[in-house]
Formats: C-alpha cells, structure tokens, sequence
C-alpha cells in the first residue's frame, strides 16, 4: 500500500508541477507579457492545460485510486492519507467526465478572450468581446453537460470552485442576506455620507506600491517566498508553496484602491503559503473553495484592514508616506472615508455594505446566460439595468459597467462571483470565531502585532489546504453551518457606530 | 505527402510550445522568481524538457521523417520544405540517442546549480558551488558519451550550440586570432590610455534604464512583441516570434555597462523577431547557431554601438538625459571612454580588442575540465592564473572572477563560450558584406537612420533562422569560409586611429 501510494503521489506531483507551470504562463500574460506575446500564450497554456488533464484523467490514476479503497477506508476520515485518497478521487472522479481536448479548447479560448478583453476595455467597446463571450457561454453550457443530472446547469461550474455548494443554496443564502442588507444600505443612504475627499487627493504611484509591500509583510505575507507585480485586475496565483504572488493595480487618485486589494490579495496569498507542507504536489496542497479563499482575502481587507484598531496602527505611516495629502488629516476622518457606503460602480473598491449587491447582479445574470434567458447581446442593458435596480446608479460606460472584471472575458461564466458573497458570510463566522478564542487580538491589533490572528489562522484553516470541504471547515471551526448571522452583526455594529444609526 | 508534411507540422508545433512554455519559467527564474521558488522551479523545469525531448524523439517522428525524406529529396535543398525536414532530421537523431530522463536530470541540476550560483555570487563563496560544478561536469562528460566516437570530448557539445565545429576547427581559428590579438593588445597598452572618468561617475538606474530602451526602439526591436527586464546576467529569450524578450543589469557608477548591454540583447531579439514567419513552430523558427547569435548581438553592440557614427547620433540625447554628467563632455571624449581598450576583469565589459581573450581563457578552461586535466576544486586558482598569464591582472576575488558568467553555473559547461569569438570572427565578416553592398550605411547611421541596416540582416540572415548551418550562411553571405580577417582589419584599422599607432 506505501508503494501505491508513493505512487499515486508521484503522478500527482508531476500533474500539479504542470499545473503551475500554466500558472507561470497565466501569471506573465496578466503581468509583463508584451501586445504580440498573446495568440502563442493561448496556445502554450492550452497544451499545458491538456497534458495536465490527460494526466490526471488517466486510465493509471484510477487504478492506484480503486487498489487504494481499502487503505482509505482502514484510515480516520481526517487523516492526511485517507484525505488524500478521498479528494484525489473526487476530484478525478470530475475530471474523467471532461475530454482534456475541451479543457485545451476551453484554456485556448479563455486566453485569447482575456487578449481581446484586456484590448476592448480601454477603448470602451463592448462589440470587441462580444463573440468571445458568445464562444465562452457556449463552453460553459456544454462543461456542464458533462454533468448530466444537475439541477441547475450552473451546479456543475459552481462545483468546480466551490464544492457542495449548489445554486438553490446560495440562491437562499443570498436571499437572506439581501432582505438584510438593502434596508440597511437605506438607512445609510439616508444619513449624512462622510466625507473621504481625504482619500481622493493625488497619491504618487511609486509611493503606493511601496506601503502596500510594509503592510502586507507586517501583516505576515512572507515575501521570501512570493512577490508583487502590477496587474490590469488584481489576483493572486501559487507556483509552489514556496513561490505564492499577488498583483495589484494602483489609482493615483484614491489612495484606497491599492492598499485594500494588496491586503485582499495576501490574505489569498498567506493561506496559500500556510497550507501543510506536506500536502505539496497534491490537490491537497491549495485553499479549499473559492468561498473559503475570499473568507480569507476579505478578513485580512475588511475585518482586519478596515477596522479601526488596525488603521490606527498604520496610519502614522501612512500619514508619514504621504505627509502632504494627509499629515493633517485626523484619523477618524481616514477611517471614515475608507469605511464610506455608497452606491457605486465598481465591485472590487465597494463598500463592506453594498459590495454583495455588486455580487449577487453578476450571480444573477450568470444564471439567466446560462439558462439562456439573456442573449450575451443584451447582457449590457441587463447589466445597467441590474446597477440601477440595486443600487440605484447607472454605469456611465461599458468599460466601467459591464466590462469591469476579468471573470467572464477569461472565459469563466458561471463559478466564480458567488464564492466572493459565500467569503463575506464566512469571514464574519470564522472572525467571531477566532475572536471568541482569543479576544485579545483585537488590542493586538492597534499594537501592530499580528501573529495570534496569523497563527490562529493557519492553525485552524490555512494548514489544512483542501482536505476538508468548505461545509466541513465551517463546521470544525465555528460549530455549526454556514450562517449570515454574524455577517449582518458585525456590519450591523459597525456602520451602525459610523453613521449612528439606531 | 502534404498530410504527412502537415501532421509533421502539428507534432513539432507541440514540442516548440513546450519549449517556450520552459523558457518562459527560465526567464521568470532570472527575473522575478523570489527565492523561495527555486526547488520547485526545478522540478517544474526538468518536467517540461523531459515532456518536450519524449515528444520529439519518438518513433512517430523518426516514421514521418522516414516517410517524407522521397519528398525531401525532389525539393530545392534550399527550399523551406526540404530545408525543414532536413534540420528536423539532423537533430531528431541527435536527441533519440539521449534518454528524456537524462535531459530531465540535467534541466534540474541546472536550475538547482543556478539557484546556488544566485547565493553564492554575492558572498564570493566557491566552495558554495564546488559540488554542483562537480556534478555539472560529470554531466556533460555523460552527455558527450550518448555520442560515442567524438574527435575530442567537447565537440558534441559544441554539436548543439555551433553544429558543424569542432574543437580542432575552433583552437586553429583562436589561435591564428590570439596571434594578431596579443600584439594589438600590447601595443595599445604601451600609449597613453584614453581618460574614461566621464563614463565613471553617478548614473541613476532609472534613467540608465529609460536610455536604453529608447536606443533598442530606435534600432528596430519591436517592443509591442518584446520587452525589458532586469535580470542578474543579461539575456535574451523568446516564447514566441512575437515575444522575444531581453533583460539588462544596470551599474550605477558606469554608463557603459547597461547600454552596450541592452544594444547587444537587443540584437539577439531582432534577430528572433526577424526570423521567417512560416517557421515559427518549427526547429527552423530561431537563429541558426550560437556563433551566428553572437555575431548579431555583437554587431549591435560594437560595430554599430561603439562607432563614432553611431554615437554621434545617439550622444546629444545621452548628453541631454544625463546633462550633469556628460553635459560637457565632448563627443570624442566620450567615444574614446568607451572604446578604451585594457585588461579588465568582466568579459561582459571588456572592449573589443581583449574581449575574446576572456573567452579562449574560458574555452581553454573547459577543455581541461572535460579532458578531465583539470579538477573542479583547483578551478579559481586556474582561473586566475589564465588571467594573469593572457591579461596580466589577477582578479582580487572569486565574484568577479570565476563565479563572474552563469554559464557553468546553469549546467552548461563545454559549447557555451566559443559562440562568442565566432560571433565577434563573424560580424565583422558580416559588416564588411553589407557596406560593401550599401556603403551609405556609415552615413545613414550618423543620421540615426538603420533601416538599410537592418532590412540587409533580415533578408541575408535573420529571416532565414535555421535553414542554412553556420557555414552555409557564411558562404551565402560572404562569399567565402569563416575567416578572421575582416575581424583584425577592423579592430587594427579602429583602434590604430583611436590610439595613433604606426
């Protein structure tokens, strides 16, 4: 049996090396690669993408998966063997369904979409990309159909990114937190907003970057063994547990955009660099979820990076950076202008409050694309008119509306917004959780110091890479399952306290 | 026969992705690459090339080969279809007689010795490399026995770099040059050498930077299909013809250094990005050898960049971006700074005259390590004896001396040097045939005008990639066989004028 498993790790090891070598290629396109680099990347990343594929997919693994049934079943549930075999499995079990030479169409299509996206959106034309989106809506429909027997065809991208997670649910979920949130966007609304003219002043590019490096290694992103570069739209991504980037894209006119994404993006970047060591080269070795990931990005964004206690830590530095445009400004008013709701355009720089609007228009729309309901051609009045029905504001423009994320032009319709909502609700259940172990973090925290939280973490969470699914860490963690309880508290009290709400 | 011509197309197609997917990891590691990422970097890479060489060396490839070689042999030798099929031929049968694992092998302790080099450099530690040398000379001992029968135990290596040379070929050519080269270089050392202070003084890496990328852009690389990085060694590297990249090391007390750097690179890119866009994705689509490679960059760099044509063109700008230093240094001033002619340490800075006796110290260095002469432990005291005896300095440490060229330290010890000397024998070959059929190039040049310049290389040498062998082209070109003496014309005509001898 270690023989078999030796080997089935050896297989696996040589299936993710090539994985992350389509995430070297994947990374260099959105970071350095030059205008003419693109049509050959396409083609490079599909051919990664297939072998990949056909690796994993093949005949061998499921036999070492079967011999190795009985092993699994004489381990503990949650010992790192029977884990490995489990997932392994599962995820085999997905891929033996999807023929590699469609992963290859779905990853040569999904690049030159990105080339066409990243060309139209500056010039604003929507037309440009609109084929490839026809193409890309057209792969989703059919990935799915791979699928037979789902009760939604949204189910099976979904499962992808977050496993065991099915449109009915979310739907519920994120019908509950709306009932929840609208009113309490109104209320908002109604009061007096701060003023963040503070935050909209100019804020050189250079300077920028470099306090975004400070906070984020303070916060314990190990730079060692990762690096930030400049991006079109933020993201993370992971060559080995050792080489984990970020990117991150710079507003020299609202110092807020920067330093919140670069908090966003460590907060991917140390769960990644905190999975197990051992797990390694196998798909043990990653974040879980995607919901479970942005839990993690948007604790360190929002709980943590937006919190009172943490801006009054950084904020002499940053006072220090940028001493014309803010020496004189107090830091109630800095705190205020980044924790400002208000109804706007872009869904990676919303407010805690209205950002899970911004989710829930695109949750909507993918699912009538998908359904074939909204014909791509009609997707930017549908867009407009989503932004105007939830959050009373009409987009001025494509390139700012309905071509404002990468999601989509990557060719990744469907999967990939809800786990942004499915995160917001998570962080709040594990923040109260590590809050309630440790309730001195928060006194820590306006101290600069960040290792209880960091430490607690990568204990309970980060360690564990994608041995649990997401509804077995909620539940190890907190207790209990998935609740947006602590999600509205929290927002709750703390726009309550801001606006003084009753 | 086209079926089969196509099929033979699309299979090497695959294997060039594959090798560009590896060299984009390969420049990522010399850029960017944190240095947590080096171990699995090298696993990733050994993957890639074992992936590549089992594509290429397999029986299928071996049977279409077979197959076309009647359709071969009714075609033009000259024609793209036979010259493909022929090129494909000669080195399909020199990678099935090597075992992809060895490749593998060599691809990871290349990389794993690279990332020791990147440590060691700096600490001026040998003892840090001494054991990964070792193991590098033991492997490419091994790879020169996959071809049993060699004149002498370099020249398979040399095979994959300079097909078609040989040791004995090239210690004839060194020497009849070394005999011209060593009195030159007396001579000039008995005058009064040239005040190069102006080129020694503070020059911000930014502007440095900048400077260069101007002067590529007015040469002809093409930057919406290329770009610039920095990296510890300069190089230059392609992912595909439309992505053909360079990276520079700037020295911030010496002008020199990053703008001969970028010239030179830049060859090598123009070169690539010239090649004939029909053979992309084939073994036909890249320069033809390292030595005709070299002669490209070289000619950029020196017989162009260090003219006083050329620099009469570029200097005002020089002067303009960096008036505090050079704003009033005439032009001869500076033209007599950069072409002052004495025995340095840094082959990468050397001048034109002494140059390519730091690459006969190197060549005879690798012969003594592959002949098994010479022990790797007493490699630096060998180093710096070949300096004082061929220089007549003694490098103070081993940074600057024998730990100063990647090279060795990447795996690659035998094949990788004596490019650079045929390079510098061939580009003045080169020269004399393109003035000869465009004299108003000298002039051209003043006026910064290249493009008679570079249309002439692209259409005699560039677009033609691997078609025609080194001395195929030479002779094409030329006339005649591969000679030095266009080489000692030149450097006697220039330097005699520079330093006034008889």
């Amino acid at each position: 049996m270690e023989e078999k498993l030796k080997e089935l790790k050896n297989r696996l090891q040589e299936i993710y090396d090539l994985e992350c070598a389509s995430s070297v290629l994947g990374w260099d396109q959105n970071t350095y690669m030059p205008p003419g680099g693109g049509p050959a990347r396409a083609r490079q990343l599909a051919l990664l993408r297939r072998l990949s594929h056909e690796k994993f997919s093949s005949p061998g693994i499921g036999k070492l998966l079967d011999d190795l049934q009985p092993y699994e079943e004489s381990q503990p549930y949650d010992s790192d063997e029977a884990s490995l075999i489990r997932v392994t499995r599962r995820k085999y079990e997905k891929a033996v369904k999807v023929p590699p030479s469609f992963t290859a169409e779905m990853a040569r299509h999904g690049a030159s979409s990105r080339n066409a996206w990243v060309e139209a959106r500056p010039k604003n034309d929507f037309s440009m990309v609109e084929p490839y989106l026809e193409k890309s809506l057209e792969l989703r429909q059919q990935l799915a159909d791979y699928f037979p027997g789902y009760e939604h065809v949204m189910d099976p991208l979904i499962d992808y990114s977050d496993y065991g997670m099915k449109v009915s649910d979310i739907k519920l979920l994120f019908g509950e937190l709306k009932k929840e949130l609208v009113p309490l966007a109104e209320k908002i609304a109604s009061q007096e907003p701060p003023d963040d003219s503070c935050a909209r002043q100019h804020f050189p590019e250079e300077k920028q970057l470099m306090l975004g490096l400070e906070v984020a290694k303070r916060i314990g992103y190990d730079f060692d063994r990762g690096r930030e570069d400049k991006a079109p739209h933020p993201f993370a991504t992971r060559f080995s547990i050792d080489d984990v980037r970020i990117t991150t894209r710079v507003l020299e006119d609202d110092v807020r955009g920067a330093l919140f994404a670069t908090m966003h993006e460590s907060g991917h970047a140390m769960y990644e660099q905190g999975v197990k060591k051992e797990f390694e080269g196998t798909p043990l070795g990653r974040g879980t979820s995607s919901g479970v990931h942005e839990s993690q990005s948007r604790l360190w964004e929002n709980l943590v990076g937006r919190s009172r206690g943490c801006l009054s830590y950084f904020y002499p530095r940053i006072q220090e950076v940028f001493p014309e445009q803010l020496g004189s400004v107090p830091l109630e008013t800095f705190y205020r202008a980044v924790n400002r709701v208000s109804s706007s355009l872009i869904r990676v720089y919303a407010d805690e409050v209205t950002y899970n609007l911004h989710v829930m228009i695109r949750f909507g729309l993918e699912i009538e694309l998908l359904e074939g309901n909204l014909p791509v051609r009609d997707l930017p009045e549908a867009w407009n008119e989503g932004y105007r029905k939830e959050l009373g504001i009409t987009p001025p423009d494509d390139k700012d509306g309905v071509m404002q994320d990468i999601h989509w032009y990557g060719g990744g319709i469907g999967g990939g917004f809800q786990g942004y909502t499915l995160g917001n609700i998570m962080n709040a259940q594990f923040y109260e959780a590590v809050l309630a172990a440790h309730p001195e973090i928060r006194s820590e925290i306006e101290k600069g110091k960040f290792s209880t939280l960091y430490d607690w973490l990568r204990e309970n969470i980060w360690q564990h890479g994608s041995k649990f699914t997401t509804h077995e860490l909620v539940e190890r963690v907190t207790g209990g399952p998935i609740s947006i309880e602590p999600l509205v508290n929290y927002l709750k009290t703390k726009f309550g306290e801001i606006y003084n709400l009753k």
